[in-house]
């Protein structure tokens, strides 16, 4: 190696590894902007069909582009032919990230021309997927629950049409709104590793396939994507609000990791959070999950009163929990609900790698012996 | 961030990203060792049993410790129950990796615990991939021939067995062996990509599956394992050996990229290359594809006579082409063996970041806009 060696740089902090537009995030300020436009401002005004096409195009679409795009994107609802019929064959014990991340990876062999890597294949495979991911997920969790599948309805919008396969029934326009946000605000979030995975494969020229199924093998690691899930265990083990303090202090005083506080990045309030906490608590009060929410808020409140100092605020995963549970969704249905959305970021970053890329091989540094000679083995 | 900012280094190039005490690359001095003992010694004394022994314990095994690693293998060698018709349902068409990552992916769904990430638990899955691995790209292969599967022989060794399910009859002792060294020498490579992306995978605490998964995506990229199937098609392409150096002299006036020599980190020979030259030399003797050899040996000639000066030498693709070829392998298969044998690598990688994890998660450099506002779409 020319390189001059340089030393070990654990888990890559602080290391710059690409160059995007996408997504700009700021945590000392608790900025997070996608293609420059604030995710409070994305939240309110955006849908998530525009959200995609913002962070594919970085730029927002006009009337006509929009409705293109949102039409490209239907005709990718409904999964290839035999498809449906694996996953209803699946073991029901499967876990739902499991069966996604097979899923995905198998939609390439129903793909005439997986390895097509040039940007217009690249952008066709990304409407695919995204388009898929709900059918397939719907699909398994209708399997597992012994319902027979829901055909895609292409008269709706991509969570609108996802509920209804899920559950057989339209979802109101509070609910769809709700999910939408979620989806939106879950898009994009700069470097974070999943994304990071999907960059590293995609450089060795490989497929956007690979690229998404090795994405979301590591999104639903408890270090990442997993995290949501581990807030509603907890709001569940708190019998009622008046339980929430002393649940909270006891863990303090234990030493316990609290789910849904603190964030790498964000020293702030994580800006994505702000946006679900309305939301979370209008959608508790329709559902008739008061309480839920109610305990959320108390848990934040005693966060805020022991930690603030400190920087600890709630992050994005802690409010979701209560959303998606306001939703309907079972436990293990929240971190593919986060893939689902994230698919977006993780295409647009492929994409972006394509057109400059370099392929990543960092080096290892080897910490073992050398010169070691070959012992038979009747000599060990 | 806390962390002073840095200049975007691309593909990561020169950075230190794990410690490892399994492979050791030279490539001023074109050596490779696998725990301190080199490829050399172990091509020529050792099995891929014992290799996978000694990169998962850092040291060789005695023969009782030997012969317990081979037996629990051994008993992971059988599919589980209904995954053969899973497989024999695949459309016939799809690239061997597409499904190999997907089925591999798809054996999470039939593991009890598929998230246990103890060293003891990691090891034991790391064992039922290895041992399944084989009987997945063999099983494959026979359907889309219109094939039966057959059923695997616990009595062989690992390299054995493959040959015996994908032909259906008990290799010789030559090709066991040629097979078994091309195991050896292509289990573990540094921090080359795949291997990477193993362990950004499973620095999220994700699971063993979705390491394996992501890096079989990562290896069929055409900048990494795919590069030997490169070769082949050009050998295939030059019809005698009298026309192979008009062949790469016309390659190297176009200025075209000659597929199987030089590599982003060898300078000097590829140690492993070594070692397959002479093994290719026999099987394809043995074989009758002696043609084949000579038409390799005399592009390694020309290159050498054209480029040594510049370091351009061939590398582990160049003559695992020829290896592969005489034992009879079609094209498709190749990286398909590659990720065979990488499996060891990619698994005690695994095993090394959770003894010692922090999350990967490097910084994105945002260059575009910021403080766009949100136009409303009949402004736009």
């Amino acid at each position: 190696m020319t390189t001059a060696p340089s030393s070990f740089v654990k888990g890559l902090e602080g290391i710059v590894a690409a160059q995007t537009e996408m997504s700009h995030i700021d945590g000392t300020a608790g900025i997070l902007e996608y293609v420059g436009i604030s995710i409070g401002d994305l939240s309110k005004h955006s849908t998530f069909e525009e959200t995609v096409f913002l962070l594919w195009n970085k730029r927002l679409p006009n009337s006509s582009e929009l409705g293109s795009f949102t039409s490209d994107l239907r005709a990718n609802y409904a999964l290839p032919e035999g498809f449906v019929e694996r996953i209803s064959s699946l073991p029901t014990s499967a876990e739902p990230m499991h069966m996604l991340r097979t899923m995905v990876s198998a939609l390439a062999m129903y793909d005439d021309n997986p390895n097509d890597n040039s940007v217009e294949a690249a952008r066709a495979k990304a409407l695919k997927i995204l388009g898929c991911a709900p059918a397939i997920v719907a699909a398994f969790d209708r399997h597992r629950r012994g319902l027979a599948p829901v055909e895609p309805d292409t008269s709706l919008s991509f969570s609108a049409n996802f509920l209804y396969m899920l559950n057989g029934e339209k979802p109101t326009d509070a609910m769809t709104r709700a999910f939408d946000i979620c989806m939106i605000t879950h898009a994009d979030h700069g470097l974070n590793n999943s994304t990071f995975t999907a960059r590293v494969v995609i450089s060795t020229l490989s497929d956007l396939y690979s690229a998404m199924t090795a994405a979301i093998g590591s999104l639903r690691g408890p270090l990442h994507g997993g995290a949501n899930e581990g807030v509603m265990k907890m709001l569940n083990q708190i019998p009622t609000i008046d339980d929430a303090e002393a649940y909270v202090m006891g863990m303090i005083e234990r030493k316990e990791r609290i789910m849904g506080f603190g964030h790498r990045v964000y020293k702030a309030k994580d800006p994505r959070a702000a946006e679900l906490m309305t939301l979370a608590k209008q959608l508790a009060d329709d559902t008739g999950n008061s309480d839920l929410y109610e305990k959320s808020h108390k848990i934040e409140q005693v966060m805020e009163r022991e930690y603030a100092a400190k920087g600890i605020y709630p992050n994005v995963d802690f409010y979701s929990a209560t959303t998606y549970h306001c939703i309907g969704l079972k436990l293990d249905l929240f971190t593919p609900m986060f893939a689902l959305s994230r698919i977006a970021g993780w295409s647009g970053h492929v994409i972006e790698q394509l057109a400059d890329n370099r392929l990543f091989r960092p080096k290892a540094e080897y910490v073992g012996d050398h010169d070691v000679p070959y012992t038979p083995i009747n000599d060990r």
